[in-house]
């Protein structure tokens, strides 16, 4: 992306104030801003940075005054930052504007591509497979036969997806993900071996998901794992055969969730955290970073923390007294030996 | 995959009764079963689900009695189970029956294709690379020069082979998993930096091995790094350079094993477990979700608990006094006080 | 990599005792050292080995003197252990000799390729990108627009990069690792929904940076994610958007930076460990494997240990106590009894 300020101008319906060609091919923060770079101030505390700023272009207020020259081209409109946010958002879709099929591509002839799609280069399109409208697959992604991919979904580099899940409208899936994996199930034989357990469920993503980069969403022994509407989920975090996910609920990198476990809607999960298999955890529950949770949980919204997990205040409560263990390991000396002396001494009185 | 219970009656060997046309293109267990999939019922006691299921088609037992009208088709075989087991062994097997090349793909001259083998379009197949007979390599899969690949082994899409790697037989390994990078081995120099130790050795996989998705398992500095014959291991694992895992060893998800550590065969690790480098773990070693194993472990059979990992009896006692700590720490406050008030009684007593 | 006795003599400068025409493909440790292997003796404690090792030939100093016979073929020169480096350094820097472009791969018009770069099939490079010199792209690297690859970097094969990424020279990354997928940024909604925050800054790799496979580096929301010249990062490490990671660093794997966060040069960081976000720790900072940093850390080269991590000689002493809580609680219980007496026996004394 390249713009001018006299371009940003027009777009902006804004007054250039200065090089009219001065170019721009990056954004940030005012405070970091280099040249080339586009930047805005919104917020007066931040007027001061314009002065010092190697920004090519500052956006700003029409009404700002100048207390010195500035060096950068300035354009300005009536609210910088809703000016700004409208540009943030035509930078981002503009990456995901392309259409077509970038040959070589793989599409079986059984596959059903809505319109405006964007099939890259070295992507796999199994049989069967319908994609909704507008949807944007980038190269070197793989799904397999029977998918199906709603509209404005986005598919990074790399995604792999095997056969049979459904994907919503919406979602957005990031490089390496593997969603329908098999699960990990096998069953312990008499000579010390493990036989597989045929893992013949899906996975299901409903609308508006987001997924990050390097995550292994196992597919279900049989049913379905099912990541439901809205849900968050960072970078490489395990979510294992027939687990549920309810509506909205965000998970931080790192965590991982056993198998059939279900997560509420609306709950919060911190990074690194574990939970085991088989239980479920109630509505608007919030786990803290590195927590190990071994057992349901079943009253709404509360907060969690710890290994095995525990109340928040109370897990905060044993830590601090914790960290005093080994002055509490004197005291209990210190009245052992106080308690002896005083038998001793008694005895001696009694003498 | 779609039949109908007419086709599904004369595989098993069944009766049908019902509409013998009505189809079926999924397996679900009889309580989730929808419209369109295929159930059973063996175990009597879900029995009385047939009556209200939505499942197309449910295999029964020729023996059961109906005590009242069903909606599904039903075909009556004399071991539903068995039935059902043989649907989906055959159901997983048609996944895996595609064979010859889909192009294009890279197969280098040097490279050795056994019989009846699948390579996926956009995969990659180096020098001197050996394939044994029935191999499938899904597509966008990558396999360095000099591998070898055994009998039977299925690689899915975008699992990664550096060279020099030896895979046994009948092994699967999930999407984006990588075998065979460089080991983590630097030399700390005088200013500061890190100079990078050449790591030459390989991965050598044995048979009936299955490793998940997203698993990074690095090369050996020299020699090998070994994951022997039944191993089982979840997504997103890390096993570093010159590790051993022995003999139908299962180990859960985002689990890492430190450079050069033994684990013994048939132990069981849990997800999220950390273990250090240069130890070993003797056979049959259970650990826990989320321990952090420091030392050797020299007594077989033996679980383990904690991080640092303890004894599991002996961590599950401190862990119960650990939830204790306030009510401990006020109890010793109280001993104090007491103490203090009797010295100070006896004084006023002697007074 | 096939070599003769014959040949490596003619290399190494050295003088051939045995059967010139004996040929190795790999190298190994002598105590590990099957037949095909090379191997070297250059440390007298390991010379006994030589009589009994299956390697195809060895390299020894050209002033040993045989106790026995040997069965591997010899290679006499005046330093084994240089002698070996050098063949090391030839195997290695082998592996990285292919030039120019395997097809099909796609490489957009407006891409400007350095001199002597290897492009292997099926990989990505958008629009605008810079290779520089030397650059090697393994087979399914995905580079997104307007990246710039400094020279004699090395992309393995499956290496997922987003576009505007800016990565240094000397830089090695490795398989399924990704580089600049979008930082978990939300807005929640008054619904309970979540809203994506556009991610639009970038990440920049610093020169000599190794970065192991599977790893998820996130692009800022504004700016930059910057990862400083010498770091080492391990596998599965998850690097948050707008983290910064001073230089010379080393990461072990599986462990999480949380956004924002700055890690000062020359930290060594263990494998699991969670850094929360937006804190700093000082240059020289050491972290135990699986601790949890949640506070700036100010000190600079002191080592922490724990969740959440405390210092590290503090930390040993706690767990110490921590291992003897039942002993303490019995104890505890002990003082409560003798007191209890104590006073009973009095009161009878009194009475």
């Amino acid at each position: 992306m390249k713009f001018t300020a006299a371009e940003l101008g027009k777009l902006l319906n804004g007054a250039v104030e200065g090089n009219p060609e001065a170019v721009v091919s990056a954004v940030s923060k005012i405070e970091d801003a280099q040249e080339g770079a586009l930047t805005f101030v919104a917020n007066p505390k931040y007027a001061s940075f314009l002065y010092t700023t190697k920004a090519s272009i500052v956006i700003v207020s029409k009404d700002l005054l100048l207390e010195k020259p500035v060096e950068s081209t300035l354009i300005r409109v009536s609210d910088p930052y809703s000016a700004f946010s409208v540009l943030l958002e035509m930078y981002s879709s503009s990456k995901l504007n392309k259409t077509g099929r970038e040959e070589p591509c793989f599409v079986s002839p059984s596959a059903e591509i809505g319109e405006n799609c964007y099939i890259g280069a070295f992507s796999y399109i199994g049989q069967n497979v319908r994609l909704g409208n507008n949807v944007k697959v980038f190269p070197q992604v793989y799904i397999g036969d029977n998918c199906v991919v709603g509209d404005d979904s986005v598919l990074y580099a790399g995604v792999k997806i095997y056969s049979d899940c459904l994907i919503g409208k919406r979602v957005i899936i990031h490089s390496s993900t593997v969603i329908g994996s098999d699960g990990f199930g096998f069953a312990p034989q008499a000579d010390g071996s493990y036989s597989k357990i045929s893992q013949i469920g899906n996975v299901v993503i409903g609308d508006d998901v987001e997924i990050g980069s390097n995550n292994s969403i196992d597919r279900a022994t049989m049913g379905s794992t099912v990541i439901k509407q809205g849900v968050k989920l960072d970078n490489l975090i395990q979510i294992a055969h027939n687990v549920e996910i309810g509506k909205n609920t965000v998970i931080a990198s790192q965590t991982g969730i056993s198998g059939s476990t279900k997560i509420g809607e609306n709950s919060v999960i911190g990074g690194q955290v574990g939970v085991v298999g088989h239980i479920s955890l109630a509505k608007g529950t919030q786990i803290n970073a590195k927590s190990g949770v071994s057992k349901s949980i079943t009253e709404e919204g509360k907060q969690w923390n710890g290994s095995p997990a525990l109340g928040f205040r109370e897990s905060l409560r044993i830590q601090a007294v914790y960290r005093r263990l080994p002055e509490l390991e004197n005291k209990i000396t210190q009245l052992e030996k106080q308690l002896r002396q005083q038998t001793g001494g008694e005895s001696d009185g009694e003498a």
